[in-house]
């Protein structure tokens, strides 16, 4: 195949023109709401239908095969049943056509016929130089290129970008991550993986300047070896978070009915992921929490969390997500307690850390003692309460452009200080200008402290492996040219 | 003190009548709040602001001691500063008060005085026959009497009692549980617990028609004894879970600066809620997640779950969410699979279990399955996707009529084989009128396989919990009286 991976996967995040073969007026068949995606969701290039039957879908003129499309089209996204696809892929070749998107299904996940269908079509698409995604899969969303074949709609722009091997899985997380209030740069249904791999898309993702971090959701994967030179290198990079399906004997089973193929063995895949620098998620949301902190944060030092917060139950619950997600909560030195005190209302416990503002409705005293528990070279990271929402929820005006102030304070403390700020508040994210503010500052927002704690400790691991990947040429090279004296030490 | 826990706590979760001593015009004060939230949240009984130097409040008569309010109070909620409580307590016994609630913080958490002024009026309400929550606390809020001292505005009604040690903690894990769509019956900030404690509330709550299921925010326990005794019977006829702060280290050195008490080690509290009964969420939400399910569901047999769901994925994950909870997911027979079978599309999967509908966009196909598969012997309890929100996202009306018949046999099917039933859904429970039919079946949803499957298992551990309480009294019956004949067999 000629050229890198990016400039074979652009044609098909980065179309100037994209045609749907199989679009459809017929509100009951897939290529009626693939089509009409294609075309309303804000894509600037043209989109054209074509059709054997019709002379315009959906009010746009449309072409019996992409052959008679009067201009270069860059990608095809196939919805045509599964016999008519290899005639189609021949089209596309013989169009010009550089990526395809084949969502059709019927493939290798029917049985040999269908093995034997989907082996034609990668066959076909190699010889004519296509890349593709699928079959059977779900289609694709390129937040830059205002493309969403999978859902519809623009959800909004973010750092993260997700690789699913389930479709409906895949399409259900999505919609959970958003409703979170995360955004996303892609969107990838893999499908049956049939010509493009998870291996190919972490390669391309790890060079997309869109991308600010990556979750897989995998059951198994199919160049294993390939997967794991690539996500080594992606992982100097960028984050990559893994959902794993099929971790028991129940999970399998399921893989097995659904994919015909294997789950790998969990602790295999474990190891994997060590060597990789691959971080994992065990639950459905948790790599979303984790990449959204490492997407937007700088990396901590290391482990010594401070956590600034208003009430005693809040210091407790914090405290111990923390310690039990594995970070460390240093006593702040006497010497800074005693200037932070000038900041707390008497009644204030001592600010060792956690340190409890005690019911304090100042907007500024959490701002004011954060940023000055920044600047400690024993604390890596910090743990904060944001100001209510809505500065109109203060009793005056003075009250409000202090939380102002407030929010930009935190906000800032990441580009200042070189060091992470996590912020807890009971709805997922702050809303309101107060929100506006530590979104522009790129301050990610949590809801309960294992939530934030879990972040936090994503942060620690994943400077961890940045750390190692870039030691790690040296040790080798000082391991094979040294004398052994190092082991004598 | 007279009477049993219900006629003493009536008066402060049912008044006929409130007086906020402590009401104030100045919305600096918590008396101003206060009184704000006492007479605007909907309670139909007169509500009194005293103030000793304003004749009127918020626009009502006011009255410069309790003793002066022309009417018999029930409810005394204290929001004056510490040193004037004692006075204000005798002045309630004076006047026949029977229940109070003491916002005012400077007690027994600011240090040997405070303790001093707390014992105080400890002995003025024990002698005048006045039970009270608090001091230093939040505040209370009762859905029946629509009472919200605590947030103000009314919060949906539901099965949930909360009691939280920490006010700021409470009120804030309130709210989060409320933007997941639960409904309370009850919320208590129970403070210092100088008169009133958890064993109390946890006895009232017990006996409240209104609550289904109570969720306590712990540190420490201060009547421990009588706190497992209490425990151990509540238990038998409702769920108790507890979100216990102090887990570790850092969380007891934050609780001791807090409350200046310690909590209690983590393996000895583990010990006893085994023998009490009582569940443990680990994490702030999971406690609220179980209860809600418990609260609403018969108690499964045993730990056999069948999962129906729209996708391989789904089945994957929601299968290993199971099997990691302590779940079992056992095959469907061939007889069965044979009948499932029918109602299926040809491409979908053997109905194995998990049941993969395999993308089957027909409304009435999970329910259809759902409705089979709950009436085998061998499974204990149901996990499904319920149609679609909107029944205007169908294409058509027959398959909207479809989507609501599918929701009513869904939501029939608790009643119609004593077997729990738990949806996934991508936004928190399921809006809508699909959502509607659903919780008006009292089904609950939650949106990843995590929240479903740890749902569940509280379901079996306390269908356990209920099933070992109800032998245990016959156990040491036989084992006192027998003739040790048992032990042989």
């Amino acid at each position: 195949m000629a050229g890198d991976i990016v400039s074979q996967l652009d044609p098909i995040f980065k179309p100037r023109s994209v045609a749907v073969v199989g679009a459809s007026d017929d509100r009951e068949k897939w290529g009626h709401a693939t089509f009409e995606k294609a075309h309303s969701t804000g894509f600037r290039g043209p989109v054209y239908p074509v059709n054997r039957e019709q002379e315009t879908v959906q009010g746009f003129r449309a072409y019996p095969s992409i052959k008679d499309v009067p201009d270069q089209v860059d990608l095809a996204v196939i919805v045509v049943p599964a016999r008519f696809v290899p005639g189609v892929m021949r089209d596309c070749v013989e169009a010009g056509v550089r990526g395809a998107v084949v969502i059709s299904a019927g493939f290798a996940e029917t049985g040999p016929e269908g093995r034997r269908l989907q082996q034609e079509i990668v066959q076909i698409a190699r010889d004519g130089g296509i890349r593709f995604v699928g079959p059977n899969c779900m289609g694709i969303f390129s937040s830059v290129s205002k493309i969403n074949l999978a859902f519809g709609g623009m959800p909004p722009h973010g750092p993260i970008a997700f690789v699913s091997q389930s479709g409906t899985l895949g399409g259900y997380l999505f919609q959970a991550a958003l409703t979170k209030g995360y955004g996303f740069s892609k969107f990838i249904s893999s499908g049956n993986q049939a010509d493009l791999n998870v291996a190919d898309y972490l390669e391309y993702l790890g060079q997309d300047p869109d991308t600010g971090g990556i979750v897989l959701y995998l059951e198994g994967v199919p160049e294993g070896r390939r997967f794991l030179e690539v996500a080594k290198r992606v992982t100097r990079e960028k984050p990559v978070i893994v959902y794993k399906g099929g971790r028991t004997s129940v999970g399998m089973k399921a893989t097995m009915s659904h994919t015909g193929s294997l789950a790998g063995v969990d602790a295999i895949f474990e190891a994997v992921c060590r060597q990789a620098g691959i971080l994992r998620g065990y639950e459905a949301m948790h790599p979303f929490d984790m990449v959204e902190a490492i997407a937007s944060q700088p990396l901590p030092a290391g482990p010594r969390v401070a956590i600034i917060i208003n009430g005693g139950g809040h210091t407790v619950t914090m405290g111990d997500a923390c310690a039990l997600a594995g970070l460390q909560v240093p006593d702040i030195d006497p010497e800074t307690q005693a200037d932070l005190r000038k900041y707390l209302w008497p009644h204030a416990p001592d600010p060792v850390n956690p340190i409890d503002t005690a019911g304090d409705w100042r907007p500024m005293t959490i701002s004011l003692l954060a940023d000055r528990v920044a600047s400690l070279d024993y604390i890596d990271g910090l743990i904060v309460q944001p100001p209510w929402s809505s500065p109109g929820r203060y009793k005056n005006a003075e009250l409000a452009k202090a939380a102002i102030n407030a929010a930009e304070i935190i906000a800032n403390i990441p580009g200042k200080y070189g060091k992470p700020v996590i912020t807890i508040s009971s709805r997922d994210g702050v809303s309101g200008m107060i929100g506006d503010i530590l979104s522009g500052g790129k301050i990610p927002g949590y809801s309960t402290p294992e939530e934030c704690a879990r972040a936090m400790y994503a942060l620690v691991k994943y400077a961890e492996i940045r750390r190692r990947s870039q030691i790690e040429p040296r040790l080798t090279a000082s391991m094979s040219g040294g004398n052994g004296k190092e082991e004598n030490r």
